[in-house]
């Protein structure tokens, strides 16, 4: 324990990420996850009565054994894991289990996942830097086409409570089974953003992560059903959110200084939104997801009826999927479809699947172009 | 599905709290907790391959046993429990675990707990109702005592951000494993000083929520080893959180509108901090800790030396604990000894042990009372 704490608090000095602090120095009887210079990150879990203890991890293709002490604790070691930041959880005997010595948890409907980072010599772009940081509140708005009280999650930049300016704001919108919580505590929005501003790569703006959970089931994405969620959502968006914020916060007013965007799930309601709503918003931004050749005929025909027009109005429509993604199929197809109706676009394709991994950075790459003249 | 749908857009309607809202209607494949009207509440876990799944839960003496179905999914429906906000795990084989499909965490450094809420026909002080809510801002401040960046957790009242007024402010600090998250995830503090606020009980104020732990180990509650402990904190929140939050927001900076209260050992931080920083707190609360003997005659023997002197400064000393709390004992000699001094003091002993119910049951008291003329 005496090493541990020295090793704390000399990672302290440095002024570590508080996150990877808490994982590492915050008090407990086993550690885990322990990660050491170079990227080797051993996992641990006190569970004497298990017969079978397996990790699964967002670095790794299978899962893989831990192995029992004398204690009762098992415990594996893995790496050198590529530095980034990865969703784990521990499955006891066929059961899920997150890491309860780690506080660092994925906010999630269905399931409760750890998180580990494993820092980079050249420090992340999603890790806490020593630079001025923004501020992220809760707070509660009401819907009115929900008809009850709900969360949202608001990111300020650094300096705006020492200023009279208003700022343009990016809507961010989280996927599936996550909630208002995951683009911050998970997605980093606020980090990535912090670093972007210090590096001046980004344009100071305000970041609201809403509740993507329109309470209607979980239609497929992308289909005629999940456009009628899209409707529930865009309508909370411009009756309900942007009033909200636009009361709330001090946010410049008009589509110029609007931009929506979200992974999965968050990204159909960003491209289905921000069309449907272009007098709203001129900035879209679609991390991991797509609309079908069926939605778009549909609702936006109009759009592509008239290219140039469109493409006045959108000043960035973004996409991004990874190579390995289950939707990658259907979101490069959508990237064609938006080639062939001659809508402007920029497009990454990356390596990698739906994940988190990939969400922070077309989130990273896309902040950059945010509200840029 | 469909059945569940309908169930949570009336409860929706009714504006219930955002989180049992969260708990009933985040789309999922299994539902816990369900909570009925009355108050009976059904877990329930997905777990196939286990061979004795049981929950525990603060409203329970022993742990009970749940019941496997012939899809895997273990339940049990327990109650009518009395209303209030209570932690639960399930113990699968023997290894403790959160409840996958319930969103609603304890964050804490050492276990993984759930939360459930049980509504009271008159809507709990910790619920959220439909008044004006506050914010909850997470932030970061440099600690030059522990030379790292270290968060906080602030809570801004109803109308802070229209206008230019000064508030002042309660530093709350909580328990052992706990983070800077638990007095408002699990605490509530927010919803309780929203109401308080809107019913007129409470004076609007900030409430600062820290990290107590201070990388120094767990040393035994009070003793000389403790205090050591206690005067690391002390420096950090005279030295540091003080000099942030009252640069980075509207708090009135003078010791009558300074106040320090907390939980365990967050209790004992704010007795020791209140008592060594008498020039800069004027109201102290202890919920469910103390002081011993041997750490007031090191440090405060001259404050009892003038009581008369003392008890002008000290605006309130508030001392609760509940009689079946493992403290109890030692809390109550606190108290005893406060009276042999002639220290002023308010003290309420209540039902229950070293738990949340009664922690938030002590803020909703004192809440009513600090900065009260």
């Amino acid at each position: 324990m005496k090493t541990k704490s020295i090793v704390s608090l000399a990672l302290c000095l440095l002024l570590v990420p508080v996150t990877l602090f808490a994982q590492i120095s915050r008090n407990q009887s086993v550690s885990s996850p322990q990660v050491r210079p170079g990227g080797e990150v051993t996992f641990r879990l006190k569970a004497p009565y298990a017969k079978n203890v397996e990790i699964s991890a967002q670095f790794l293709k299978g899962n893989q054994p831990l192995q029992k002490d004398s204690n009762g604790v098992w415990s594996i070691t893995l790496g050198p894991v590529k530095p980034d930041i990865y969703p784990y959880n521990f499955i006891v005997d066929g059961t899920s289990v997150s890491d309860p010595t780690n506080t660092y948890l994925f906010p999630n409907e269905n399931f409760k996942a750890s998180l580990v980072e494993i820092p980079a010599e050249q420090p992340l772009l999603s890790s806490m830097q020593n630079v001025e940081h923004g501020k992220v509140t809760y707070c509660y708005y009401p819907s009115e086409t929900l008809k009850c009280t709900r969360p949202l999650v608001i990111y300020t930049p650094p300096g705006y409570d020492g200023d009279n300016t208003k700022y343009p704001v990016l809507y961010l919108v989280s996927g599936t089974t996550d909630t208002e919580e995951t683009w911050f505590k998970v997605g980093r929005a606020n980090l990535i953003l912090d670093n972007l501003i210090a590096q001046k790569k980004a344009v100071p703006m305000i970041i609201v992560m809403p509740y993507g959970n329109m309470l209607t089931g979980t239609p497929a994405p992308s289909t005629l059903q999940a456009a009628d969620m899209y409707k529930v959502f865009s309508n909370d968006m411009t009756k309900s959110i942007i009033p909200y914020v636009e009361k709330n916060f001090r946010a410049i007013p008009d589509r110029e200084s609007r931009a929506i965007a979200g992974f999965s799930r968050g990204g159909g309601q960003s491209l289905f939104t921000g069309f449907i709503h272009l007098d709203q918003f001129a900035w879209i931004g679609s991390y991991s997801a797509y609309l079908t050749n069926e939605v778009w005929d549909k609702y936006f025909s109009a759009l592509s009826a008239k290219p140039e027009e469109t493409n006045k109005k959108l000043r960035l429509l973004w996409m991004g999927v990874g190579n390995e993604d289950f939707l990658y199929k259907d979101a490069v197809k959508f990237i064609d479809l938006m080639k062939e109706k001659n809508i402007n676009y920029k497009s990454l394709i990356t390596d990698g699947g739906h994940t988190w991994m990939n969400s922070r950075h077309y989130l990273s790459e896309t902040m950059q172009l945010y509200f840029k003249k």
